[in-house]
């Protein structure tokens, strides 16, 4: 499916489940950029800093690499925007930040890639949901509505997308992703959370299936967690 | 439940299911008010023109309604901002409406009445959804990732203001409603849209079940409607 | 769309929310007919001891209430099983048992009613489920495998018979039933519990949809319940 | 995850997957054995013809096979029963028929192999399910009841068998499987079938996710099917 030097973005490339992912890609052959507002340190491949919900900057950058490498085979949406609060505690500014940096973004990457892959003879986007796709929450109003709103979305596009070839794919990560972050944020024994590596290792095989039989959506949870 | 003279506010008034909610409310003896930005001919009771996601406006409107009125029993969300369009069509313009037309102006409603409701001992919200809000299909890009993101919202709602009192419903409408502008719209039978009366009365029982007993999901469809 | 003095039959009749429905049934007018293996003590309406999941005398019994009082309004799917053990404790017998007793039964019911439901001009069967109907427990495997069971035959039965008129639904009641054998089993204040007769009501609101407007699935839950 | 030489074991092992599954673990060493009534063709590894309805039969083949290879690392429930009829013509004996050989046969082979994979030390049950699990359609009322109840059964076993160490996964498959007999009951472009050896491919990733990632439930299907 995916040939060695062929294009691989993940949009939302931090530390932890965005490296993996990126490492994942690179060790098979395939040019590795990350997109992101904060360079981690050490980035793998290629780390583009930029606003992902800026329309005109991601655009152009995602055009340039494209002149350069061809149309991406595998594009990963994976950024992320994190509230917790009660309803009366949450602003319009938090509504709002969470869905132009989860659902805005997606819509700009979606409209960057899909066009010039479908040209290039397809491929696959996988974009990264939650718990909070499925269920909201007492305390999590603006991150699930912004992860039903990304699920929403990812829908229409595989189903828009699929006739041109393109697997468009949703995850949930049901867990605690194992990084350095979660271990300081947590009081969670780090054998109760999900390893990058693990979870990159899925998001492969996905782009590995063949059109006769793709997934559309899967969970990934760790043993150790109820649901 | 619901006291006669008590305060039912519909945002999203317009005619079709709008109106006909604030009619079935008003053959109850309630104060029945309207909110939107189109004012309907010959509304029914008294009609608010009014932006719903302009917070200032819409919080200082409601808060003279609950100065004058008491805290309403019945809130009603039905606001609408339909964009069927290939994704390549839909502009990011087109996101940020559908989102703040349908989302914002939920968290703009909530953040108005939740606790002046709790404060006055409990009452109904009800969020009208749309197929949509399950399923996100091909050319609805825009209007489902708004709708499924309503749904998300309306469930952290419901979970976080179940214990102070507050019944907090999702109903899905899966159909046409009939109104004049339907009919102009859809070249269907009339005898298969669904009934904005018969709505009306489904919204109206739901805010008349006891807390033991409520409902927090349901879908109404015409019997003549695949599903 | 329900006559006085037409025909509602309760399939699994016991004391609590089964009399409660005939109790409502009654009030409206209706004939009001029990039928399961233990008659409660003064039970409302007509009530027939049956092996709900013997067909030969299920059938026969139906056909015969038809032929004094026309095909039924209204008919209500209500019988319970339930089983609580690890799977390895769970028998093959418990299985068919939970099977026989709410699946088996469902399909000799809807075949006992739904054809003379058509020929009389329509009406609405409503089969009770519960969480397990969409959520496989621990220690509830052979409970939650009928459930889903049942909701799946109910969703075949709603769309092979809207055609012709007849309104299936399907009710999630999510929590502890208010009976003096719950008060007994469950360490659970009673406000807390569903009460029967809300339950009850909304049985009766779902019956009385027009076509143009059905629900085909609701859920009932008490305030107190998380979910 | 897998060893080499560690037993797999199919039930319900058909030409079309259940030979494709089989040849997918003996590629990877495994002693791939399949158990099902009716001998394929040339079978791949061992088959043992079985009725796997048959609990005593089937356990005891089981206990022999553990007896000789040790407890299996991967199992899979892929038995299939399928009608197709409206509701008035679909006798209890289909209904009967469809659960025995999804429902009954799926208890029966958990309760032989996953209390050995425990004390194994782990290992990877996959059941097949279908479009009908999630979905009741009209004249399928058998085949949805057997694979609600099959998924229902399924995430019990999940949840119950989880914290053991043992992964339970349910697999969609919806679409139409690409086998000599699909190609004479569907008027189908095979292009637009399910590829045995892909299906294969993804039940394999499944059985190698690490605990600290597990999928529950995946959904498969064509590009080429609307969904």
């Amino acid at each position: 499916m995916t040939q060695p030097s062929s294009l691989a973005i993940v949009a939302g490339a931090g530390a932890g489940l965005g490296q993996s992912l990126l490492s994942r890609f690179e060790v098979e052959g395939m040019t590795a950029v990350g997109l992101g507002r904060t360079r981690p340190i050490n980035p793998i491949g290629t780390f583009l800093e930029i606003d992902l919900a800026d329309a005109e900057a991601t655009s152009l950058a995602i055009a340039e690499l494209i002149a350069q490498h061809g149309p991406p085979k595998i594009v990963v949406h994976n950024t992320a925007e994190l509230v917790i609060a009660p309803f009366e505690k949450t602003s319009l500014n938090d509504y709002q930040r969470t869905w132009t940096s989860m659902v805005q973004s997606l819509v700009i990457l979606g409209q960057s890639v899909l066009q010039p892959m479908v040209t290039g003879g397809g491929g696959t986007l996988i974009v990264t949901g939650a718990t909070a796709s499925l269920r909201g929450g007492a305390r999590f109003s603006a991150f699930a509505s912004a992860k039903f709103a990304l699920r929403g979305l990812t829908q229409s596009l595989a189903r828009e997308f699929q006739p041109a070839g393109i697997h468009v794919a949703h995850v949930i990560l049901d867990g605690i992703i194992d990084t350095t972050r979660s271990r300081d944020l947590h009081d969670l024994d780090p054998s109760k959370m999900m390893k990058p590596e693990a979870i990159a290792e899925a998001y492969w095989q996905l782009a590995q299936q063949p059109p006769s039989t793709w997934t559309h959506e899967l969970d990934l949870r760790p043993a150790s967690e109820g649901f």
